[in-house]
């Protein structure tokens, strides 16, 4: 999530954008360097976390222990680059329109390609992104504000605790949809068949029983209104995993750019559980 | 729902009392004129109304356009007293332990068995009741007030209006439960899996916005405390039909008492719709 600066070809409803392997071929080459919302609406996009292998192990405990906001969906061989269960030649070097590099906790540069940085000790782990399940909330016909209004979603740091693994720890962050309340029924009820983008949400209606003091002031992403008749619905959010990465500093570490995900052949309706 | 003064054996834990043929021998001897809640437990207990053919269908199509209030179970053939599909050997003249005879819409007598005022055009309607989905709730380890306190759930004569047919119509009458946000979002997931017993609630949060001015002056049963860390979850009720039809006033309608169920054989966890 959050937005990123980069160029994206203009269009995005046209045919060749919604093909999975036609954006990647775009990225590949370095046409396309935004954020991918709208790209490939059908199909599943994944928050990206690439670690030396010293750190894997318990950054995959971390995940396994907090499956509502790091829904693992896909773990790689130490320095394989390919995905093969996400989608045909999928090579995570090249195939992330803008990727983020991180040493020690600080972040050193904002590359659109990481082959000269690759390592034979990196293990990638793409985890599940809300797009997957607002994209069944739109087509139930649910009002989403944030993307009428082309906002990025409102985020906010809960004083809900992870379970720690390691080095990684720290507060979920979730985001937030205000809803009326028969829609809000109905977004737990669809987002409850969708655990692998981060299932039903973690609260409803008082922020402040989850820590959130000011709902006009998002931690990250952008402020949204919430009407006299509308309940604030709050779901664990993928930008969790970043947080406690970059609470456990480790020496290496590459992402995605927020907003700019990896873009998988997985239909977004073969992740519904029921 | 609510009280009914009458006779139940003591002991509704015992082995007998679970066993939904041996509850209904009791009853059908005069043996049990009290309320079943906590008797059968594992099986699906319902709301009944009796109705002339004249009446029944156009019931029928209420029932069918307001699937939320009035989950049917069963409908009869007129004149037909035993409902097979819902248990063996039940005999809807003698099987509720205290019935409510109606005439022109105003209550005439709760007699233990109906065998001398029954005809060859009365229609019997089985509609689902939420001890049903209560019983799933507190399988799960969710906390209700209401049974905790040894009380009926509270009951409203919300805003929303019901889809007419014919005669019927009137105010959806919802139930309220308090939870706390974690487990009105599970609460939600878990009666969203039965919809013969009401499915999914029809409201969350503000009571105002269905037309309730006061959560402490239920329109039926007992008021529970709502605490500041709980939202009040609605759903619609069996109470509805009774309403509708104290509106509609046909010249003659019989009725189980409120709380004095039919007990069937099928077993709750049946009706779960996945």
């Amino acid at each position: 999530m959050g937005s990123t600066s980069g160029f994206a070809p203009q269009g995005a409803g046209s045919k060749a954008l919604q093909d999975p392997a036609q954006v990647r071929q775009m990225i590949r080459k370095g046409d396309w360097t935004a954020h991918t919302s709208g790209a490939a609406q059908a199909h599943v996009q994944g928050n990206v976390v690439i670690l030396p292998e010293a750190f894997a192990n318990d950054f995959l405990r971390y995940c396994q222990r907090n499956p509502k906001p790091c829904p693992l969906l896909a773990v790689s061989e130490p320095g394989q680059p390919l995905l093969p269960t996400l989608g045909r030649d999928i090579d995570i070097r090249t195939d992330v329109p803008r990727y983020r590099v991180w040493r020690e906790g600080e972040l050193v540069e904002q590359p659109t390609d990481i082959t000269t940085l690759w390592r034979d000790d990196l293990v990638t782990f793409v985890i599940g992104c809300s797009f997957s399940f607002e994209q069944a909330l739109l087509e139930a016909g649910l009002p989403l504000r944030h993307v009428a209004e082309g906002r990025n979603v409102a985020m906010y740091r809960s004083n809900i605790a992870t379970e720690a693994a390691g080095p990684f720890s720290g507060p979920m962050v979730v985001s937030m949809r205000p809803l009326r309340a028969p829609d809000a029924i109905r977004a737990i009820q669809i987002t409850s068949r969708f655990p692998a983008v981060h299932g039903a949400p973690v609260h409803i209606g008082d922020p402040s029983l989850i820590g959130i003091a000011d709902l006009s002031k998002p931690d990250y992403g952008d402020a949204v209104a919430v009407l006299p008749d509308e309940l604030p619905v709050f779901w664990a959010c993928g930008v969790t995993p970043q947080a406690a990465i970059a609470q456990a500093r480790p020496a290496f570490c590459i992402t995605h750019a927020p907003g700019a995900m990896l873009i998988t052949d997985l239909f977004n309706h073969q992740l519904a559980s029921f």
